[in-house]
């Protein structure tokens, strides 16, 4: 690309930046859309009690996926998983998936079956119907869409704008993971193809955890469960798909607020570690960094915090929300305090 | 690919045979889902007295389009009204409209620009708000996504199988156009490439309708707004997106019956027939197999066909039903009768 033009690429302007610029180019509103571009889903007027929620995302082989080491059931299960989790960040519940495929010459239909079970089973554990789809063609990249329709109670709705100065930010599980499990995904396909063995079978035994964190993971059902089920309400919530900073930076630029993080809070898993001390790489840029652990990242009042402390030990408290609009500052182990630009571009 | 492997490839059993397939993989339903695979939309229980109708198809470059003649503005647009027409198939009301982009590093920033102002004006024409999306990266080929969504009254809703013996076979419009503009633009494009002028400019003004048809269709929003003013309902309705004969054979085999069309009845434009006679080929076939249409191919009761006949003059009644399961017949203008095998795969 000749550089006086590199300016205007997609890259230079990121996800975030676009999202920005085309909510401004279509101005047509409908009255049934309650909430368009912006958040997990798009919401809309379902009826009285309800709203209803449709996500949608795009998954191509060799960018979010890769055939070489994911087999096809748990690439159907992921894009699955991705889209309801979107409906669930709403504090909502999935009924219904679309799936989309661009499918190349070389793909048989024993491989769309192994897709297809996959995506049946992350639909019977989601309580969701396969509803229908489309299927076209593809030069070289097997091509995914998934669109997730779900609804939720009109005073349940959790959008990512609620966050309030003070408020606990919170995250389930941990973080950093997925990444983890992908780099060592990834370094056993080097191996593989940097070896003489053409059947050369890694033991990713010690690596099972992070490597299933990327392979299989799972949308976060069970903790909006534990919400309805004691009344709590986040004040705000996303899913944990872009990476933490990222996906918080979206929290803070919706609630014009900022966060203030501790580094020692972030929740990392010990396989996570000990890979990114392999790698001799720096474990809490997995966390922050990372993508694709399909968490829960919300916030809460403190005392409420508590409260959903005594029920889960299946999340962490990693901060609180300031007054200081879009800015995320990270306390270190040592005291020091590091300022985070957006992230979102 | 091995030829012990090709029964297996996704081409040997087509689209629908994909659709019916899937149907059986995946097991799970949910009581929010009236209608799944099967039409051109999943339809949701909404409300008491509406459903929810959400339809997604991708769409891929070198596939779908062609960014060599279409302007990024048309590809936009063209991708709302494949959304759009899906959910006037159904007798429908378009609401909301979701884009997903796959984009290789060669686009642009105002290539985008461009895409999202033809998506603005589409969403504008058909009163549909851009409700949200997703970015991401690409190899090669440019990726659209398009989730459409909209309502429509319980008692209005029209469903590909409910064709009933004797009614009226009618399509709106006329056929085969949209493809016989592709033939004119890929014929240029030939003779573009093989002239030693880089600049040069072919004249289209002659094919000014067909060119249209294939770079600017149109969803059948005004024959949807017709029949609810005069109170028509169709017994069945599909868009013709795939082709006359497929789309056709999909409301037969859902409604379990049969079709005797009429050659001398297909509705075919005069830009259309000359093309097919430059080319020396078939017009009856641009108008059996064209697909991209995106016109309405509905049945109605003889009588309400008429009482739609003092209406509009911009539908034709192309034969009628009968009760032989997914057989069409077709008279020709000798007398002969041509049956069709299932175009649907």
């Amino acid at each position: 690309m000749p550089k006086d033009n590199s300016d205007k690429t997609i890259s230079s302007i990121g996800r975030a930046g676009l999202i920005r610029h085309i909510s401004g180019v279509s101005a047509y509103r409908s009255e049934r859309v309650a909430y368009g571009i912006g958040d997990d889903a798009a919401v809309l007027h379902a009826n009285e009690s309800k709203y209803g929620l449709i996500s949608s995302e795009t998954l191509v082989e060799g960018v979010e996926f890769d055939l070489s080491f994911m087999p096809f059931h748990q690439v159907g299960a992921k894009a699955v998983t991705a889209g309801v989790s979107d409906i669930y960040a709403m504090n909502g519940q999935p009924h219904a998936v679309l799936i989309n495929l661009g499918v190349p010459n070389r793909i048989t239909r024993d491989m769309i079956d192994e897709l297809y079970r996959g995506i049946g089973m992350a639909c019977s554990d989601y309580g969701c119907q396969l509803s229908g789809g489309d299927l076209t063609g593809s030069h070289n990249a097997m091509i995914i869409s998934v669109t997730a329709y779900g609804d939720v109670e009109k005073e349940k709705i959790i959008y990512n704008s609620g966050a309030k100065v003070d408020d606990a930010v919170c995250v389930t599980g941990d973080l950093g993971s997925a990444l983890a499990g992908l780099k060592v995904l990834l370094r056993e396909k080097r191996h593989w193809e940097e070896s003489e063995d053409p059947v050369m079978q890694p033991d990713l035994t010690e690596w099972d955890y992070i490597v299933k964190r990327q392979l299989v993971p799972i949308a976060r059902k069970d903790m909006i469960s534990l919400f309805r089920q004691n009344e709590i309400r986040p004040t705000s919530m996303i899913d944990v798909s872009q990476g933490l900073l990222h996906d918080l930076q979206r929290v803070l630029t919706s609630s014009q607020k900022g966060a203030y993080l501790y580094q020692s809070a972030l929740p990392i898993d010990l396989q996570t570690r000990k890979l990114a001390d392999e790698m001799q790489e720096d474990v809490d840029k997995y966390a922050l960094y990372g993508g694709e652990d399909f968490e829960l990242l919300f916030t809460l009042p403190e005392k409420e915090a508590g409260k959903l402390a005594e029920l889960s030990r299946d999340f962490s408290v990693i901060g609180k929300i300031t007054g200081k609009p879009a800015q995320v500052e990270m306390q270190t182990a040592e005291g020091e305090v590091i300022v985070f630009g957006d992230e979102t571009g």
